[in-house]
């Protein structure tokens, strides 16, 4: 699995959510996990979560971390699942790093979303495209232009870089362990 | 998914993680998850995990919070996401409970692992079987027995029979939720 | 696996058959199985029936029970057995309950149709989306306005919506059945 | 598909459901359907339903007409819904061709099993071997020897080996229906 | 597997390459590879080829022998396994029928291309549809508006159509010992 | 792909076509290819080829070049797929590295055998473990103790040990190709 932070930002409309977006304008090829920053802005023309689109939610957020996770010849089930798992990841990550500003108090994931008390941090959706399953992830990076009470990475004091680049890394070693783990193990009856 | 703790203790040596052992040893039909108390002792001959066997480890405990998740129309890597979600779901929750004991300080799940800093609570497999993929997962219940330093839900003051039915209850509903999560989505180019 | 049958009238004319037409027009979320009354007039852009494009069949009905079946997580070839099992079922029933008007005389099954003799009484196909397996079956509630022979649930003296109430309801149940048929069996060498 | 239905007498006893029985035995090769007739006793270690098992059943009768089934590719869901298509086919060419004995009445499809009234007339299960899906489906010839109220081919005047050789083609005409279904239908969004 | 060789010449853009083209435009079902004569000129609407893409290749020949391989219920990994077979079986093809020309040097296979030194051949992509894999393989019929060095086969002293017929015979043949290799034999522990 | 050449001569007997043979045995973990050097003799109970044991086939020589392939998340079709990969890979190689020996003439590939002529150069077998798909593939070293008429690598002139490790890379290569090439392109309708 390879990643890339992009340093240039730019918004996420759910346009981005498309099989080889890494690959075909980041040269990212293969299994992947990128992210990078922007406003979240997304249309319904571009909403993909069912839930979403009957509540006719509006997803927005001047600022967020965004990260999409791409791999091949798994079913969605899976992809829910790693999708789970990047929550669980980012939420152990943000318990020790923001521990100073969390005073004792825990994060908690739900699904996948992850939040402090009612404060909500982050979004996500997991979807198939014909060659992929594919999840987006965000955090918002501050509270501004959100639609609900969130909780954001300026709250926790966290550098939004330095986090990409973190979980990514966490991310990768958890897809590999994972990919391991399915190939030294016997067969029971 | 249908989940059962069975009252009578028995011990776990590696045979029950056989295809079908919740439905024809305790009549739970379908995706299960069934949990019990008793000793651990897991022969070479049982013994699926390559490492482990590579390693020639030694697996025993007097006495563990047995786990069995089975699942059907999987593929093994999603058996192992699921293994890891459970091992989230587990930390959370002992984090939670056990937060007069923990003092502060947290548990860490790492791969299908759960530590308190160097004392391992659990020990974790998953692997295939013919027409299902299968997940075992055990903590200590104490730490006789062992042959490394452990913790177990006595340390924690936790009483097993809650802690299972709790733990089965929330998998249950992370499960299903991630199912509903692969039936309410559209899919992306 | 949910179902609905929608009592609002309403043409079917192919665009229907689309993953998630049942959770985002009707909110039945999952497998499912959906029932209405309509017309039905399928124009070329939406057939997917590559057999009927060669042909440039003409397929249309003053008034159809439509039928649209969504499951997840199964190739084609599960979708168009259960297609054939939904055809059988509903012979099956129709035999039991037009018996008067039968007369002795058996409906016959021939792949996805019913007939009558020469009349057909049903048009179907199955096809795939990129998240689910999806059927249309449909029964001619009048012979008004079809381009061959049919039968019609009129000429059985039978109501639509108790058909549609009642085929639903044993579709469900041969799709638990099979998928408990799964999930309870040995595997053999 | 290719069939054969085996001239040579010998009796079923659950070991003939094993991968490549057809091949390996009787030199038919790929998808494929037998029949052959014999006594059916099928003892414990070789049943392989689980409902069986935990009931105890005990499955026997003097003669059967015995099917077996074995299809690669499929997961075990399309092999049980191939299973109740073989079923239904049978029960359709019965009350066709049973029709003086019927007089009238119908025979009744319920799952995997085909009924006159309360009166059984088979037995069958769907499972799956590392390298195929498999059906074993049988009729009684007699009533002889069988543990319940039992219908047989003998009470509808059917000689054996033309069933067999009848349902076989019918049921590979379907088989390659289905497939070619799959081959001929456009996808949808 | 069907074939067919479609004397009608016409020029290959990348739409072509589309589920059921064979069946839909030429009447042949199921799992085929056809062929034909036309020129090459791919848009960027129509290139499927990531790494053409990001590279912005010109693909363009004036007369190529076109090859387009459709299979259903495999993986795309199957079908880059099956588009290389191609490609080793066009060369083991080429090698001996153009021995005179190529005066004891050797074709060479690399991936999906054959060269004769630095001379290209052919060109080639497998990619996937919704309902099955597919494969383009054409080689230069002549070297006439090539956009690098190519070899054709008017170098090679062949007819297209002999080529034609031979390869698309000796694939089918291939295809159809690969899909035994996998029906008669016994699975390992 | 990992890959290894083990030093220590042992015979193959068939025995070795197991799940997880390269990691058990010599700690080569994940999809890969080992090689050794050995007597071969199957005795009918490891013989997994139907064909042979149809055929009651003697399968034995004095010293060959053993090949396990072993990939995980495949169907045994791509595993046939690739093992005939890998006998085109080898033909390619030794007719480039024998040339002085071969003296312009071909040696052939056959399905997944090696020919010069009538002289049969290699033996192989794919087949399916329930965690992955394996290939064994063979070429005499000598013509000693081969029950039909065989080409060797010493008639070739080749160092079994250099051939092996060529082949292992040649193919690692492919299969790494293979790859790459099922994750950068895009999906057709």
């Amino acid at each position: 699995m390879e990643s890339l932070f992009i340093e240039k930002k730019f918004a996420y409309d759910g346009s981005q959510l498309r099989s080889l977006f890494a690959y075909l304008e980041h040269g990212v090829l293969g299994p992947s996990i990128i992210s990078w920053q922007g406003a979240c802005d997304i249309p319904f023309t571009h909403m993909v979560d069912g839930e979403d689109l009957l509540a006719k939610a509006v997803i927005e957020s001047d600022e967020m971390l965004h990260f999409i996770i791409e791999i091949f010849d798994r079913d969605l089930f899976a992809g829910v699942a790693l999708q789970r798992m990047f929550a669980s990841i980012a939420r152990d990550y943000l318990q020790k790093h923001a521990a100073a500003v969390l005073n004792g108090q825990s994060l908690m994931r739900e699904g996948d979303d992850i939040y402090w008390n009612d404060r909500k941090l982050s979004i996500s959706i997991a979807t198939k495209s014909p060659v992929s399953v594919m999840v987006h992830f965000a955090m918002n990076v501050t509270n501004e232009g959100t639609p609900v009470k969130t909780l954001s990475l300026s709250d926790l004091k966290l550098n939004p870089a330095k986090v990409a680049e973190d979980l990514m890394h966490l991310f990768k070693t958890e897809y590999q362990d994972i990919l391991i783990a399915t190939q030294k193990v016997r067969p029971v009856n």
